[in-house]
């Protein structure tokens, strides 16, 4: 089955937003087997619209049409359905009794404009919006299928998710499976799966870059679902063996989460002593629910003297060596540990750039001390613009912290 | 002019990556007054990419075909506009030479493969590839113009942003203005804008979102230069009187970048005293290049006992009032304040969920404190799930010491 989506909205032929849904959607309607052909941007223009609707129902089997649904003028997707497939728009009972209950509930006057929002297509079925006032609408004619979904992807998103597998899934079996990679890029980690060779004409492999993290995304689709779990069980285990240290978890669970379920697990806290990062490292993790079970305090000592002051490092040591050393990384994580709120205490002092200091831009010193008769030093290089520096050094700590608890 | 933007590669198609080049091109066309009316992505894919440059050629005066230029046999964007020009592909002297050259100082051996990269449409313009390898083209034939862009954002930015002012600028002025905006929803911007009804038929006035701030983007475009500043300059005053408490800067310039110049120009320095913020508010000040000229430390007090010991809140402060209070919000920032190394102390308690404890979700007190006889502590109130609370509150700091220091 082939699909075209046709997002609706002048915002992104003028460059104001990302087209977020189709790349969404794609994702979705791949893991159903669907094949995407076309992604196409119309502006709010009943002509283009129509016109692109003709072009591509002659190339597809399912068409998505996104954006368009609100109450406005330049909302036109639902009434250029109906146009393109000879129906009327009819008042929805059910909708009209919802949306006025929500205006009454609010307290606000419901207007003429915010009707046409609860008129849907003749026969369509209703993909009723938990998330927002319009509805979604899927209607087959003829041997195809026409979708309607709102434009806003804090609605769209969870419609996809709520409506679609249901309404496209076909006899096949289908396995997903997706693992988590850091600590390399997205390129590098395609080269290495494609040198592998393990694709099969039901079994696909695709990587995914998300933020620094790379998701490899598995699917298996077939008849003959014990030979694909085998298949898929043994690619996963190739996986494992090829990225033994930067595997780091399956099924979307980032770094953060990792490294905390990681600390619970152990039953272990952490505390960061954070010159280069600033801040970035313990925000990481205080931004999963949760965090507050093994991060209990930090300290961003972002100054030579809030080094001296809050974790009695030694001036000299600074002198002698400079606040981007081994030494100073040390005495930094010595001196969170004296302050003794948590078990493990890391410390990072490094230089970020864009003005080179003392030490080559890249260069990173972490001490990692969990007591005086236990504690690494280590030296990281790192290339990139400031914030790709940061974000690199806090990455590789954790993924250091989760291989190594 | 109307344009029309074609991606060509299958990983925008399965999900696998955000269309940001259309975006990205978008707004520059914008820019320079050129009307976008289609964005199209096909995959890599002869006879669909050969037959969307045939449906677009008949509707649109420029076509931009981006991606798919790279050495390998799934790229053939170049083959497929060449065939749909009649023309053909002839090797390039100087980019033979160059990529030669290329290989030569990275003592790799130049495949058949690679060479596909320097033969290009006879008679086109080449578009010099400084960020990568494959050339960029630039075709006219007929009353049509026709581009080719390599599709890495890290070769395609720079490319548009080098050559195509130069090619598709017209007599026309035009100025453009952008003006940012924090503290609002992006709607609701743009809500309060169309109010105003300030647009001209020379002027446009679009609203981008940009992760938490809105870029309002003031275009005119006309032959008449003073008559054209005469009123961005009126626009740009009432905009200033509308967003009073939230326009803080123009051209881009950032909150964090903003609140650094702000404290640099009245000579002060800052610390945090960060809980539910948890080191969010520090690092999106460490991540601006010159952040150590006014930021020395912070302390990431996460738990009670932090509070207690690192900032000297008394228990029973805790105990009688809560840890998100205005009292526990005081004696966090006097702490901060006593540790004497900077001289704006800031403390951030609140409740970000999802689970919620002593007060209701999105609770946030923030104490500024300046010295004895001047400090203040507000209340504020922010919706959303933890991580936009957590960023909301972050962005608010900010908000009120640019517009209060």
């Amino acid at each position: 089955m082939k699909a075209a989506i046709i997002t609706i909205g002048t915002e992104i032929l003028i460059g104001s937003i990302l087209n977020s849904n189709s790349k969404f959607l794609s994702e979705r309607l791949s893991e159903f087997g669907i094949h995407v052909s076309y992604h196409v941007s119309v502006r709010d223009d009943h002509d283009e619209l129509l016109d692109q609707l003709k072009i591509m129902n002659e190339k597809v089997d399912i068409i998505f049409l996104c954006g368009g649904l609100g109450p406005t003028a330049d909302d036109i997707t639902k009434q250029v359905l109906a146009e393109f497939l000879n129906k009327n728009l009819v008042l929805d009972d059910y909708q009209y009794n919802k949306l006025k209950k929500r205006f009454e509930a609010n307290k606000r006057i419901m207007t003429e404009n915010n009707l046409n929002q609860v008129y849907v297509i003749e026969s369509s079925n209703i993909l009723d919006n938990n998330w927002g006032i319009a509805p979604g609408e899927y209607i087959e004619q003829g041997n195809k299928k026409y979708f309607l979904l709102p434009g806003p992807p804090k609605e769209f998103e969870p419609m996809v998710d709520t409506y679609l597998k249901d309404i496209l899934k076909n006899n096949n079996k289908i396995i997903i499976k997706s693992l988590n990679i850091a600590g390399l890029g997205e390129s590098r980690v395609e080269d290495e799966i494609r040198k592998l060779k393990l694709e099969e004409p039901n079994i696909s492999i695709n990587t995914f870059a998300k933020f620094y993290d790379t998701e490899v995304k598995i699917i298996a689709e077939g008849e003959d679902f014990s030979y694909l779990n085998k298949k898929v069980k043994s690619i996963i285990d190739i996986l494992y063996a090829t990225f033994t240290n930067n595997l780091y978890a399956e099924d979307n669970v980032n770094l953060s989460k990792t490294l905390i379920n990681k600390l619970l697990e152990k039953n272990l806290t952490i505390s960061f002593a954070e010159s280069m990062t600033g801040g970035l490292m313990t925000s990481m993790i205080t931004k999963e629910a949760g965090a507050s079970n093994v991060i209990k305090n930090s300290i961003i000592a972002y100054s030579n003297i809030a080094k001296i002051k809050m974790l009695g490092v030694n001036k000299d040591t600074i002198n002698q060596y400079g606040a981007v050393s081994e030494q100073t990384a040390y005495e930094m994580a010595k001196g969170l540990k004296n302050i003794n709120l948590s078990d493990i205490n890391v410390s990072i002092t490094g230089e970020a750039g864009p003005v080179k200091s003392e030490k080559d831009i890249g260069t990173v010193y972490v001490c990692y001390y969990y007591n005086d008769d236990n504690y690494e030093i280590k030296e990281y290089f790192f290339r990139g613009n400031r914030n790709e520096i940061q974000q690199r050094t806090a990455d590789s700590i954790m993924l250091h912290l989760i291989f190594n608890l």
